[in-house]
């Protein structure tokens, strides 16, 4: 069974003061993506990073999930520190995506430049930092996504197949 | 008072052998953008790790500058070591501010590549390098200050007001 | 003399079972290139680090290279390792080469982001990580190239005279 972790990391949210809207919308992304069956592993945690790099850890390790996709705790204020956890459980950084995702969210607003998000790789999962709000998750979602099959074919997980209708995903012909 | 920091690295300008020219279109550029009543803290060092360190945490710990502006020292030669010092000082890097401004400058000159700014939080400061040349600089800082008053909000800096008609600042609704 | 090295790290190449075209390629664009004299160095050698960073320390301290050219190992999977070669041997990294080259490869396709390539300087030698794909390669050099003679001239390496109805460098005028 294909598993897909989706942490958010929200104060507010895991204490229950507001409904995790970001975290759904995620979960959405991925039923709309995703023709392959797959079972989503779901964490609504407070923006504490060890608590962060545990649950990363768990997800990658013991659930198995190929991709574990984060939102929240990218900006500068000091509870921001997902970036820093990612890093931290990851064996190889993927700046590309941050990179890209960045670009994009600043066709929309001028402040991402604030987002720290990143992606990087920990034994057979990748990990995709996404922004906290849902309407900049999709649309860094639908940027990076047709370059994650691949990814994920790379790093010996299993082979996702998607909705084309939806995403566009591309895998180059091996050499 | 809301106090700016500006340093100029380079071992010239500090020895006297040119004028900082860098340093003053800086200044400025800060009395243009900024609405808010604010006192510009600068200082003049030569390229040296350990002093330009000092001197960045002088401006924040002790100063209590909310943003600090550097100029100088981002290059690949030996003497260049203005985003080594920069990355020690803070505890969180952002890296959107040099990918933009580097995206920006190519514009104008292939060179662009090898400017290595950076940006980054220590404490409630915003650290910000910029390019060496007075003209790049200005056309990074209108790249980047857009973003940069709700930066100093996120880090619970003092409220910048600035001048609409000279830079449009973009602070998003809060969620 | 003007040295310049090119490294392929690929297990198979190495190992004889296939043509080392990528190599090949990068050797070919750097005659193309240089219109001053100058000999290539260079060697093909296994997905392994630390063979990957002696090899670069060679290259640069022992051969006196100027420009270190690599190609392969810098996507997500386990052994490829080169852009953690690169950074563990040099001093100061250079990270508008891998943003400029991503972004350049990102037009052609979506899987450009996997690619973790970096760039950066150990002595007075400068590292390029290129891509491993012989069409890629061509594409990001011509994209970075530009400001390669500049940049060793500011770590005092040899001035490199190019072809400029091949590739047109860019020199800023010394402030």
């Amino acid at each position: 069974m294909i598993k897909i972790g989706v942490i958010t990391a929200s104060d507010r949210a895991s204490a229950g003061i507001y409904e995790d809207i970001s975290g759904v919308a995620i979960q959405e992304t991925m039923r709309d993506y995703l023709k392959s069956a797959h079972e989503i592993v779901y964490r609504c945690i407070p923006d504490n990073q060890d608590t962060i790099e545990e649950t990363m850890m768990e997800l990658c390790d013991r659930e198995g999930c190929c991709l574990v996709v984060t939102t929240g705790g990218t900006g500068p204020a000091k509870r921001d520190v997902t970036p820093e956890a990612t890093e931290n459980v990851c064996e190889k950084m993927m700046p590309g995506f941050g990179e890209l995702m960045r670009s994009v969210s600043l066709q929309y607003v001028p402040t991402a430049i604030l987002s720290r998000q990143t992606a990087g790789i920990r034994g057979r999962s990748l990990i995709i930092n996404l922004p906290g709000k849902p309407k900049s998750i999709r649309e860094c979602l639908d940027a990076v996504f047709p370059a994650v099959p691949y990814c994920i074919d790379l790093i010996e997980g299993p082979y996702l197949e998607c909705n084309e209708e939806v995403i566009k995903v591309f895998r180059p012909k091996q050499s």
